[in-house]
């Protein structure tokens, strides 16, 4: 019988995370002044320790071993060898998979809320707050919080908060405060409802409102949290690629192509960083970054210096964005629903290390179907996104006659979306593309802000 | 660092099942007439092929390759060290559990419902008809009829039904149909509507739906498919206990206490039956199946013939029961509102082999909260009465000052259950007791039924 899935025990988890920024440049985060903020400027928003790692160009950065004593509740996670679906596809193309699904809040995201709480602990934090869209990374960090004792306080994108009730009860589950943003508790959020008192909310506005009540708390102790688009973030995702790299080097393979959905661009980095070293290096490997083709970032949306937030709270980073105030379509796809992307996945695509992919709502449903049909999981919305590349992919294999090997990260389940796939299979799912005029309008924002310098690392 | 994980790799899977029947006696199904069921007399309900392993005292039989292809979807299951339980209990027992809810419906119930549509499959059947709880076994169901190109039919308990959408939508994704029971469908289903227009449903009422369903098709492609109760049901969980057998040789261990969830009996079973294997063979182990206080079959119901659904479609089985018609409090625990208990775990408790405890409502979800804030799964609501027991043993391993080795199944996780949890936290959870009055009423219904016969196996 042909082995499903290969496994790595915990004692061949890697103990190290693997810093792109010691192989690729990336434009500094600059202050209101236009100047690059020193690490200071930031110290009332995250702890020393996370800010250090933050602006780290070693290469290799040690797990601490309270963070893999808990990261190991769950990984190393399998790498899976989608057979069926190539069956069904009848692609010569091998196609594996991360499943990443199988972690507690059923997502990626732990493996970055975890080393977060770890360093907030250590550096004496009792608090920490953060944002969530769809309430995979609001999970996350509540359940990273409650292994390491700290308390939790989450801004859930309205919509979502109303649409997903779910999401907050896995939160309180695990002793963190779930509140639909926009809320009165911040300037930020009373702003919002005042401009609009039926606002769906959006990521933007919640990234405002809790990074003002960790600043606003006078005691020192309450610190903010983000769960994607910074180096650290990124860094601490790549376990999942530096596994993969084990479990292909066990049978005897390597990826021609390796692909991730990207929102802020964490489950992405995660997966394809560690292969991009290995691509810098001279490696042949395509990589793709895929993302809704209702909120294109990388495809359609120009690299510029812009906020991260909608209250503009956060410095200018170097990004692909479609201007902080943008509100992207009620996707499904949550964690796809953001106006930037990670500074550094950026940089990839600007360099031309990375290809970005767009797909419809209608394609990545599709293929969700398709791969809970045959691999029996069924998918989050985000992950959808990767499939309809990883299908695409295939079936070019197939024209081609070739047999590539594929690999996707499984950024999570589907379980608490699913009324998505009620509208797919009743047809009242809908797509939603963007005019250029309105995509042109959305960032008429950023403008008159500095522009990042063209860097090339090689 | 100490591992938490003991995993296998799929090559070490165990190739067959172990069938208790080998070692122990059960009275035989009877039928109308009140003597014993011939094979036959079942042909037009399962096909002849699962029949065969219903009445089978082989105590090993094969795991066709077709059906561990699909098992390694997500076998075998990692054996866990709930460490940090032990640490927050205090307890000097040592706490493992075999993660079931890694599946990709979320529980155990597709160990059996794999091979269920195998066999109905190579038998030539092209649709199976069910029912379900909570909806773990109609899912289950759902997904392994996805993975053998068969259609599957679903009848739910209408208060899931109404409670638990998510799940309809799940056996929808794998190409399920799920209809509400009672139905207008079936004759039993409109009988039971006649009686009480607005009735909660019970698993009695949707099992006879089910089996009315698949009998009357007259094509002959149709048969009905049982989650629980039945030999062969127990025979193919027993893949978890297998497991846990050869990973606890991997780590020089041996458990000494057994704790499972009871309500058909499967889940219990699927882990329990390997070591009471060996129990027979003269090792010193405690194997404790739990059931909840307000559907106390093992601990308070009597040891008799009684029917398997509420129509009285069944034949006559020998077990504990409530009554045919004992309709159990709207418990969370979906699974474990079942009046009667599989024969093989009814007998063996006869016996002496297994001795039954029985834990509130509100035991359950205490222990439930400790496990998801220490071990981080949020384990379903019949996994908690598992927990609960486990907690009661650690404790009582304290007080003894004894390194007690313990094993449980964790049967599934909670993320469809979550509002059940909302209840817990808002102090709005309830407990439910039966009188002893109420247990004899139900009981009334099969007091002129034949009795079983005290067997002793050894």
């Amino acid at each position: 019988m042909e082995i499903r899935k290969v496994f790595l025990n915990e004692d061949e988890t890697p103990r190290k995370w693997y810093n792109i920024l010691a192989d690729i440049r990336v434009n500094p985060p600059l202050g209101p002044d236009g100047k690059p903020v020193s690490p200071d400027a930031l110290a009332p928003v995250f702890p020393m320790n996370l800010i250090e790692q933050e602006v780290s160009t070693e290469r290799w950065i040690d797990i601490p071993e309270p963070v893999l004593d808990v990261l190991h509740i769950w990984r190393p996670s399998p790498l899976v060898r989608a057979r069926n679906m190539e069956k069904a596809l009848g692609t010569p193309a091998k196609i594996y998979f991360k499943n990443e699904s199988l972690s507690p809040p059923g997502s990626h995201k732990p493996n970055t809320a975890v080393p977060q709480a770890y360093y907030n602990k250590v550096f004496g934090i009792e608090r920490l707050t953060t944002e969530t869209g769809a309430g995979q990374w609001g999970s996350a960090l509540s359940f990273a919080c409650s292994q390491f004792g700290i308390k939790c306080r989450v801004y859930m994108v309205r919509v979502s908060f109303d649409q997903k009730p779910y999401r907050k009860s896995m939160m309180e589950v695990w002793g963190g405060k779930c509140i639909a943003s926009p809320s009165q508790e911040t300037k930020a959020g009373r702003d919002a409802l005042e401009k609009d008192p039926d606002t769906p909310g959006s990521l933007g506005i919640a990234i405002s409102e809790a990074i003002e009540t960790a600043v606003g708390d006078t005691s020192g102790k309450t610190r903010y949290s983000l769960g994607s688009v910074l180096n650290h973030v990124m860094l601490h995702q790549t376990i999942i690629g530096l596994e993969a790299q084990k479990q292909f080097k066990k049978i005897g393979e390597y990826p021609d192509i390796v692909i991730g959905c990207a929102g802020g661009g964490s489950n992405f980095a995660g997966l394809a960083f560690p292969f991009v070293h290995d691509k810098i290096n001279g490696k042949e490997i395509e990589i793709l970054p895929v993302e809704p083709a209702a909120c294109p970032t990388l495809t359609r949306a120009p690299f510029v210096y812009d906020h991260g937030d909608t209250a503009g709270y956060t410095p200018l980073l170097a990004m692909h964005s479609l201007g902080h105030t943008f509100v992207p379509p009620p996707l499904h796809a949550g964690g796809l629903r953001y106006h930037g992307m990670a500074p550094a996945v950026s940089q990839l695509v600007a360099e031309g290390l990375a290809t970005p992919k767009s797909v419809t709502q209608l394609e990545a449903y599709e293929a969700g179907m398709l791969l809970a049909r045959t691999e029996g999981i069924i998918p989050a919305p985000e992950t959808n996104h990767a499939l309809a590349c990883v299908v695409n992919e295939a079936r070019k294999a197939k024209e081609e006659g070739k047999e590539k090997i594929i690999v996707f990260t499984w950024s999570g389940h589907g379980l608490l979306d699913l009324s998505a796939y009620d509208k797919f299979l009743s047809g009242t799912l809908s797509n939603f593309v963007l005019s250029d005029e309105e995509i042109a309008k959305s960032e008429e924002i950023f403008m008159n802000y500095p522009k990042p310098e063209f860097l090339k690392s090689r």
